[in-house]
Order: structure tokens, then C-alpha cells, then sequence
């Protein structure tokens, strides 16, 4: 099977490329590689969820509202960073032809908005890294950071960056 | 008019090379891509301000200081953006015999110290990503990610990485 | 001396590679570059430490334990640093056969788990800069970002992303 027909065998479609929020450009080809700009967890123009990922480590802290911006459960960031890779994956197809075209995916950078005493981001981006093999295979097997961010643009609880391998003739 | 024209039709011109603030380098070059260095909103030795961007989101995040290290508005945080990027084209210049010699801005990492509630980190971003536009054109057009850190280096308000590819002959 | 030998001299050898914390694999090749994904301070499978570097800037800050999850000092987090590269090595080299076919290390990002008010990032990660002079002479001389995160996964103080270079034939 092809990467979109596996795509099409979990019930998912790419979304129509997502344009940038701001004055820059979706993705860049350098040789083979394309590097994708950052991706948020939009779908038909809105967050799927808004907020930090996790909860207040300490009763004082809820009291405080240390949390900021609400509750992001674990279950609702992965998806998001499953969206996030839809997302990037639509500006990979727009920009190399197609999703086919990628030889490898190389690099994922995920963020993610945690609250005070959150360390699970490892858990969260495992959605992203689980659906990225599931579509590619050996070929979607990538390095990978997580990291925990005190906040995130327009408040996503994740946000997620490719650096992807092209086939050398695409 | 070249990269360097345009940069003097805009009032600006190159500051020298900044020296990294530990043991590495400004820059490393690996095949047409160069790497630089995390670039501060230096000017002559000086953070243009300290502390994070944004401002305490609730009146109790206000009372207890939680915003820690100052208040610096988005404005400002634009002009250290924009500061942060020539400190940066110094760097390349110094690297690659001026920048003329870049082919393409590749990759633009902005980090913004964020106060807690503080969204608008692409806001910020995108005044570096005007000016490396209005520097260099279509060849400035960049892939991009925007981040909200807890804490940047010497209290800097924002942190720029880029990756710049260029002229095979340079 | 080659790479393995300074190593020696140091006093040091490289751990068993770590296995990655999630679904991806510990490190990606595309072209010469190597991609090595975020390496935590594990030694043995335990953390050398948890918890955030530096202190909570305020006595206030102090009372309402801001500072989340221990206090790691610069000299704790350095030596995670240096486990950090430590672990980062013991991939490159599972990937590419050896230490002694790294070309160049061309990029460290660090990531310290920053408390309130802690700016001392680039001092952190100066233990790991040194540490890769100190193996690899000149080719250890890399470009490099640190950053302040307010979370890091399983409570890392630190973690690091290498992309290093290959010898071409190697």
C-alpha cells in the first residue's frame, strides 16, 4: 500500500494545506530535505483544544490557577499532535508533489504546552511518532524531541515541526 | 539591489559579528546549509530589555509577581526580534563571505520568553520574518516555527536559530 | 588521539545506547548528516536528577513552592549535561560505527528545565560544549542554542538534540 492508501485505510484524509500564521512560508526544500514550518493542532481553521496539558501538580497550585488556560487531558493532546501531523503532512504533499514523494521522515520537534509538573510529554507526541510509522512504515521511523513549552501560539497545546526526505527525483 | 542595498535602503546595516556566550562557535557550515547559533537581541554588548513578553493573565498572577523579570510589550519584543536576525546576518557574513552569498533563508527558530496567558508569539516572529523578507526577497521567504519559552539566556526576551543555505560557489 | 581515546583520557567511556522513550528510533542518517533524537541525563535507566534548575527568585516565590520539583543546581545540571552528550555519542556511534567517523558535530540544542528567574542556560550547557572539545578537538567545535523549557520529560533537567556530520565514506 501506498502512504495514502494507508492513510485512507485508518479512515484519515489530509486536510487542505493550512496556510501560516504569519509572514513566512510552509515548508522549505533544501536538497532533499524539506523542512515544514510549525504546525498546530487546527483543523477547518480552529484549535481542536486550547490550553496546557496536564493539570496543577499541587492543590495550592489549583487554588492559585498556576494551570492558566485551562485543562488539556493527555487523551485530547495526542489529538492534537495527531492533527498536527495531518497538517504537516498536507504542506509535505503541496510542496514535493505528494506524500508518496517522501523517502523518509527524518526529524519531528514536538512542544508541548505543559502545566506546572507535567512530564508526560513523551506520551503525547507517541500519537504523532504511532500515526507517522503507521502511514510510512520503516520509512516513517524518525528521531524525535519532546519538549515542554510554557506556552504556545494562539494557546495550542501542541505544536509540532518536520524536517522530511524527499525521493531524489521529486 | 542586493541583499546588502536593501539592508541600507532600510536604515540598517550589520552590526559586528556577535561572540557566542559560551564554548562553540557562531556558526558551522555542512554542505550548502549553515548552521548559526542561538542569536540574542544584543546591540553593542547590551539585551536591547530584559524579561518576558506579555503580561500577567489574571490580577492574583499580578499580585503574586508571577510575570517575574518585567513587563516587555510586543513592540519591543518586535524590535529585539529584528535585532536578533542582523545579529544573525552578521554571523552569516562573517561565515560565508557576506550576504550576498545566501541562496535561501532556510529556517527561522524564534523562541519568546512568554509570561504566563501570553499567545501572540507568532505576532513577534513575524517582525523578523518582514525584515528577512524585505532583506532578501523570494530568497527570504522562510519555513518558521514560533515557541513560548519559560526562561531564555541572560533573560533575554526572544532567541533566534537559523538555517541558512548557500551559493554552491560560496 | 582519536575521539575514543580522549574519551579514555577523560576518564570516560560511552554507555550501552539508550533506547528511546516512545515510539521512533534513537537516531536518523540523511545524507552526511545524523540526526540524533533528544537525549535525557540517563545513566543505568535512572535520571542522575530531577526537577528544575536554579531556585524561585522570590522569598514569595519560595513559600508557595514555585519552583515544582526539586532544586538542581548548575553544577548538578552540568553534570547532566555532560551525561546527556555521554548518551548522544553512544547513538551516533550505534548509527555511523564509531565515534571516530564523526566529521564534525554541527549543532547542539539544549533544553534546561528553567525555574522561575533561572537565566543561567548557556552556562549549563557549556559542561556539554567543553565536553565534545575535549573529544573531538576542532570537529567538536559545533553550533549551538540553549533554551529554557518549563518542563522536560520524566522531569529532566536537561536534554539535549545533536546533528552531527559523517565522514563521507563512512
Amino acid at each position: 500500500m501506498t502512504p495514502e492508501e494507508k492513510l485512507r485505510a485508518l479512515g484519515l484524509e489530509l486536510p487542505p494545506a493550512p496556510k501560516p500564521v504569519g509572514s513566512y512560508v510552509p515548508a522549505v526544500r533544501s536538497g532533499n530535505l524539506v523542512f515544514v514550518s510549525g504546525q498546530l493542532p487546527m483543523r477547518e481553521g480552529e484549535l481542536l483544544v486550547k490550553g496546557h496539558v496536564g493539570g496543577p501538580s499541587t492543590t495550592l497550585g489549583a487554588a492559585l490557577s498556576l494551570s492558566k488556560g485551562g485543562e488539556v487531558t493527555v487523551e485530547e493532546a495526542q489529538d492534537c499532535a495527531r492533527q498536527a501531523v495531518l497538517n504537516a503532512l498536507a504542506v509535505v504533499a503541496a510542496e514535493i508533489g505528494g506524500i508518496e514523494n517522501v523517502a523518509r521522515i527524518v526529524r519531528v520537534t514536538g512542544y508541548v504546552a505543559s502545566a506546572p509538573g507535567f512530564t508526560d510529554q513523551a506520551l503525547v507526541l507517541n500519537a504523532a511518532s504511532d500515526l507517522l510509522a503507521g502511514i510510512f512504515g520503516e520509512a516513517g521511523r524518525h528521531s524525535r524531541i519532546a519538549v515542554g513549552a510554557a506556552e504556545l501560539p494562539l494557546g495550542a497545546p501542541v505544536e509540532l515541526e518536520l524536517v522530511v526526505e524527499t525521493q531524489p527525483q521529486a
